[in-house]
């Protein structure tokens, strides 16, 4: 047991507590030893003692400062991210920081020179990255099962809108819903790099999201450098649920993947042959991607190999969101060029 | 032109319609000269003069003495197909008849000994075995795909049962309906003999077919020399409509067939998945089939192989169902010994 | 038989075949009289005496003149197609035409002019607007299954690319192979008009595709009044096969169409399951959909009910086609005023 | 904390293990106290102490002794099973115990007695009962979604036969493999009970599974008391992996289950298309139905209801295992009246 890595959670709302238990629960060779949250209640604190965390504190810096500490998993709000990750990093430990970084170009860069600076390693919650159809399809690119891509095609949409209030400040559909199917693009296309996006979007959904001056239905073509081409469509609602597919298309064949469902009934009757619907809710679709991700994350840092989503991954992220608003906004093609300058 | 084979069909009903188009329309190398049906109208002269078909007739006598044809097919009902077998063999012309060749196995026996007899060529049209689906399985045993069959599975029901008048006359259940079964079981085992049948039965559908004397629900098993063991199981009522399908399991995999659908397309809603119900009648579901047959019996004809469902192959159905039938009457398994004696 | 249809057919290439046969055994009321192809020779000859058409010409002004002759089917090269139109019309005839109609706007309006002004129809051979899928996903949008239309999205991939020396005659991809899924995208809105176009291009198949000008994978976004967005994607070369699907998507639901497979059979090995590749070739995938519009063609002349693909459907493709090709060409959005002034 | 169910575990192989960690991780309200195990060793240990497991140790008694502990979870070995629930029944313990409870009917009736008499309750793990999909399809008859049930078909075949050393203990496949597929059919018909079984087998596999007396194929009708009928197939090798489906039809519809598989993706080449095989392993297959089954036994407890696999459902699935092989040895239809006297 003595050789278990210590970790210590920032943040311990709905995606803190899912790492924090699949922590606890399915990735062997893990201890996790304090959660810290600034709200820290009596709540949050008999989870914590049921999962047998023994430091509680409403203090990050207690686990920053906790020599004890390897690993810091950084699940706070966005705007925290890039200070925790300076800081942990300085403090010698490695992270995983949920997605975004930051929506701020300096401030990524600081983090992520923060982590260089100090040899640390840090891991991105692109979780989607982990999914078992999305890293399905990634294999058989990688075993040139479909040859050189050609097209790489994400269906992304939500079962319903957030509410008004947190479009606000979430930095509107790019940067909060296409962001992973950005991601994705780049990972199907092993990190090969955007040269050009072209978005397009619509109010279709509900004129309030229009009013606080997002879209909610998007369509966006990704040009990468080899000519190779990305299509995302996203909608903020699809009443049938969470609708997750992702289609590579090459020289050499197809692989596309079905959204994933509760079971395999068919159902007939004399009106139609019918099933259930397709998994609703980011938590039950990705529940398995959460754990893998983890799960490779501490396998990543035990074998000393590469982070399977770094901070480059998600500054890239951030960068492609952001051309995708200035396309739309200028009703262009946006080169990537323009954005970083 | 001169090389067509020139045809005459005997029995303008439902069937003999079908067939009569399908070698009009589809089947090259074919020239329908005569059609015969004892109950010859104007209605079925104008169908035959728009298909250009010259000789219509009430007496199928015409058809068998006439020296210009060469093949006759036999669409008439089914008391009578015994009788125009011997007769149109004993003219020297080459058969299709369609199934049941007869009820009664002594004047199935006279009919196939005058086939012999004349050395001219018989097909039974057992349509079944001519199906996209079924054809494609049986060519997947015939390649080794599935190596040494072990298990073959028939799901097989109607979208709703025949008058109860009908099923007075027919012989039942396991002679109107599961002789297909029967017969595409042994299609799939590659000829195989059966040894032993065991049928159980219910009358779940209406209560009327078994005052007819008749049952509604039947599982039959089948038991062949091999080992390998055949499943049928058999409704007169499937409310979501034609349900066919063949599953074919051995050492190397399994080969499973789906029903036909008429699109392709899959409706969500925020209730469920569904698509529409599958084909609902014979006549569409294996339309192709029909045709098929009809190809592969003239292109047998010409290149001089074998048929592909022979007379002996009508006549083993005919056992198997009779076996079935002595099954359930006596509630035990019953050898096919048993029954030829 | 004197209420029949009179029909004369202007080509006998491998379309003008395909519409003949099937006028001749799929359409009733119909009959064809005459077909004109300026290579006639004995093989087009024999193949026409064999469907029982008396008149075979070089000269299509015979069918033109033909007072007996009501509808003319125009199958010829796409370059005589706008003068047939204007002549067929001129002589009071109804018209069906092979898609497209002309690649000149000015040509093309001619056309239309003769047809309004002679009171005469005109169909134009969209024929994947009359496959089973694609129509059922139009019909479910018609019942209101899927609430309003959001996205309309389209896979179309060929097999194979056409020789390059046909490339450099057909007008490039967006005229030979986008065009029918640019009227696709229309027809499945209902017939909203499309305000913009996006179109993004590579040549990834054959650099000598390159070389003559075009490209051989494209990505389009169709932007309607209402604000729904279409995407369509091709390629030249799935080696998979005819990849032809189309996705509805709206407010109230979602309809997706699967491609055709020769059966549906599951094979299950050591290996993996699998089953055949899709129908591979258009004449395959759409064969029922050539004989579907050529009924609906004529029932809607008998009915009197209107065409179901126009002349200004026919038009409003070929300018789409336009602004694609204008887009890629100049790396922007168009918008269709800029192409129709 | 202090309202936590405290569990005892008696038997720590792989199903103890599976039933311990779903306790812990998954089951909330539940401590696991203590673990026996005949066998404990350094492994075991370490693993429950990993698990926080404080009492370790060889001797079952310690847990029926133990008054602290309510609850006795029962995976030791079959023949330990009867004695076992009559300690624990007679120390006023739920009780949760693995099937079969023995292969005696004499002794399984003691172990029901002693249960009865101390009026504790018994929870058979027949986990396939808590399978997403074949408990969606019990919901579905519930429901009446399929009307009268007339037809349920189970298709259960495992990926390898277990090592003929096993078999030869194991009372062979009806009772070590069959047993599950028995108890299925009782399950979906709502406890309907069966009249009456007919069973054939055959050794295709492995002639050693032959020698050592047992099948390696077989297929069983069972025909209830309603008339309705089962149809089970068996075999002890597909190749593809584990082939677990039920299908269930009725006056009013069918539901049919589909296989699991590990994802959703369909890969396209120019050979055929294809998907990854099947789940392999029951472990993988059931471990939602392991997780499922716990929850629900102890739900029960909790509110009080009764027992969704009772140990009548035990001493039931044994009986139809005896029938089948009575069946199968003599060739003839078995009444289960024969059985039980």
């Amino acid at each position: 047991m003595a050789d278990k890595k210590i970790v210590g959670v920032i943040g311990a709302g709905r995606i803190g507590k899912i790492h924090t238990e699949d922590l606890v629960k399915f990735v062997p060779g893990v201890k996790v030893k304090a959660i810290a949250d600034i709200n820290l209640d009596d709540k949050i604190q008999a989870w914590a003692t049921n999962l047998g965390i023994e430091v509680q504190t409403a203090d990050a810096s207690e686990i920053i400062n906790d020599p004890e500490i390897e690993v810091v998993v950084i699940c706070s709000s966005t705007d925290t991210h890039a200070q925790f990750i300076i800081d942990a990093a300085n403090a010698k430990k490695d992270i995983f920081c949920e997605k975004p970084i930051d929506y701020d170009l300096s401030r990524i860069n600081d983090a992520l020179n923060a982590v260089k600076d100090n040899g640390v390693k840090l891991f991105i919650g692109f979780n989607r990255r982990f999914d078992h159809n999305f890293m399905r399809i990634r294999k058989a690119i990688e075993a040139g099962d479909i040859g050189t891509p050609h097209i790489i095609k994400i269906t992304s949409r939500d079962p319903g809108p957030p509410p008004v209030s947190y479009i606000k400040v979430s930095g509107g559909l790019f940067f909060d819903m296409m962001i992973h199917d950005l991601d994705q693009c780049r990972y199907q296309m092993g990190g090969e790099e955007v040269e050009e996006v072209t978005a397009k979007g619509a109010v279709l959904v509900d004129p309030a999201i229009g009013e606080a001056g997002d879209i909610d239905t998007a369509v966006v073509i990704l040009k990468f450098v080899s000519g190779a081409l990305g299509i995302i469509d996203n909608s903020r609602k699809a009443v049938y649920g969470y609708d997750q597919r992702v289609e590579a298309f090459g020289s050499g064949g197809c692989a596309m993947s079905g959204n994933d469902y509760p079971n395999t009934i068919q159902f007939l009757n004399d009106k139609s042959v019918s099933r259930d619907l397709v998994l609703n809710f980011f938590l039950e679709r990705y529940a398995g991607a959460y754990i893998e991700e983890m799960k490779l994350f501490f396998k990543a840092l035990q074998d000393g190999t590469e982070m399977l989503a770094t901070g480059e991954d998600g500054l890239k992220a951030v960068i492609l969101a952001m051309a995708c608003k200035k396309s739309l906004e200028e009703n262009r093609s946006v080169k990537i060029s323009e954005i970083v300058g």
